[in-house]
């Protein structure tokens, strides 16, 4: 991290990426342009937002620097328009997504340390941060998040936090391995997608949830 | 806003209008009593709570100040009991909503202005006041967000907020252009109602969306 | 409250029963190991998440306390291989809820009346903090939240966050009583199950949401 404009410059390309992948999501779901725009802010600047007020950097980047919007709405009606050409452009899509993951979450962790979160609870707010807008996109779509689902991609995000967190804690005054962590994060994403490596789930078996049920008996009747 | 009293009735009111449409959402959704008072505080309360999070001004109002609360729960309740005449009371629901948003929406984008967020991240944060409500409402209720949908609501919201930070921008001392900005967004959610004008949609084709997969084939795979 | 360790323990036994029910909803989903470990994080920290934003206390104690992650992790991770034996056990884990239940309504409303959150604000935000982690773990897995059916989980919360709230204003150097004010919930959740009192739904009629509408037809064309 030698410069803040690099630094801000590469965030940019982060809140693009995650604009497209947002608004790619919003056009499948048949919503109209503003929807579009809408869905492809969430998951642009959902994950930071959520960071920086758990860290109390109020008011978020988002709200405070205009280049985070306008970069996010600008990419979102763009894929509104361009969405065909995209489709094509899936692999390319997915390189550029896990390059956003990989940058969110070294920028999550890092702001998190710095502002002086425990090692465990920074590399938690890093995974979030990358992670974050994806999923608050899934719920805004009625979906249940890609990311809980057989998918390894917060697996990569996790790891990436927790490298930045031991760089950090051991050779502070090394910005080129954070970097690296960020390349660590983006090259197991894309490794876990070649190899279809699955995480495991658990065995199919007949299961009820837990307290899920139907009519008027009281679950308490049923239990045991 | 020449008066606080003024301001914190006319506040009160967008409460129990947002109140009345989240409790009638839950209604719908066959929620019991207790169910249908809680949307109603959601989408009441809601959107001024992440308003308030993002100003660090905490605690938010709506815990701050027992009469939203009350306001709420009041207006939810008695809808639970009166929702058939409510429903012959749509059009008269739909008006006061158009309100509460063009309300909401002024008071939320002054709010930010105030407390020193720029014109741009202000201008986003009202139209956050205005809909947020809403958005979780239908994100409890298991519908993918009605603002999100072809439905020009967030339209209304967003252009009456750039409406207000041009006025505090250029006319900082005229406080009857601010209420004008809330007349504003009334004023075009219910002509967009009426025109049936709608925001423009993507043709349809089909379309997959971009990370979403069965069984265990990885997309990486598939892509390109 | 006597003790700090003590009070420590009883959070972290909360913390537990909230994960095991996460983990749980999300072995039934079908979420892999990962995704099961997110679920039961969420639901063990959620709440108390969003009350620690509330106060602003930041970082929340989920990220500030490295305990809080590794109890939630562990328990989710032990859910994902011991299911079936939950299953079995599912009268037990519903005693357990209930226990935590209770203990977060409790320490929430505590925790907002010492931050100088008035009695009303304090007695909604314990409430939240006890049923919120639940309400996000439905919300992710797609669900309409268990408890806004019928379902009178958050009136025993509610109950318990207003006798604390009474207690403190009361009798503020009666700590053995707002213990007994979580048993009063434990105690409420576990008998309104027994009986299957239910809180009254609305009756069966035919009825149209609000704003919902398929088609390009404007909602006003119908209205009235």
């Amino acid at each position: 991290m030698d410069s803040a404009a690099g630094l801000l410059l590469l965030d940019l390309i982060g809140v693009a990426v995650f604009a497209a992948s947002g608004a790619s999501a919003g056009v499948a779901k048949r919503l109209d342009l503003f929807g579009v725009a809408m869905i492809g802010m969430v998951a642009a600047l959902g994950g930071g937002m959520i960071r920086d007020l758990v860290i109390n950097q109020v008011p978020p980047l988002a709200f405070a620097d205009w280049r985070y919007v306008a970069v996010a709405v600008a990419v979102s009606i763009s894929m509104f328009w361009l969405h065909p050409a995209v489709r094509r452009l899936r692999r390319t899509v997915l390189v550029l997504d896990a390059a956003g993951l990989g940058l969110f979450t070294v920028t999550g962790t890092l702001k998190a340390l710095d502002a002086g979160v425990p090692a465990v609870g920074a590399i938690l707010l890093g995974t979030i941060t990358g992670i974050g807008g994806g999923l608050l996109r899934d719920v805004l779509t009625g979906e249940i998040p890609v990311v809980l689902r057989r998918e390894v991609y917060a697996l990569a995000s996790l790891v990436g936090a927790a490298a930045v967190a031991v760089i950090e804690w051991q050779l502070p005054k090394a910005p080129v391995l954070t970097v690296l962590a960020a390349v660590l994060v983006f090259a197991l994403r894309l490794g876990f997608l070649k190899s279809s490596w699955q995480v495991p789930v658990a065995e199919e078996r007949e299961y009820r949830p837990l307290r899920r049920r139907r009519g008027n008996s009281a679950p308490g009747g049923r239990t045991d």
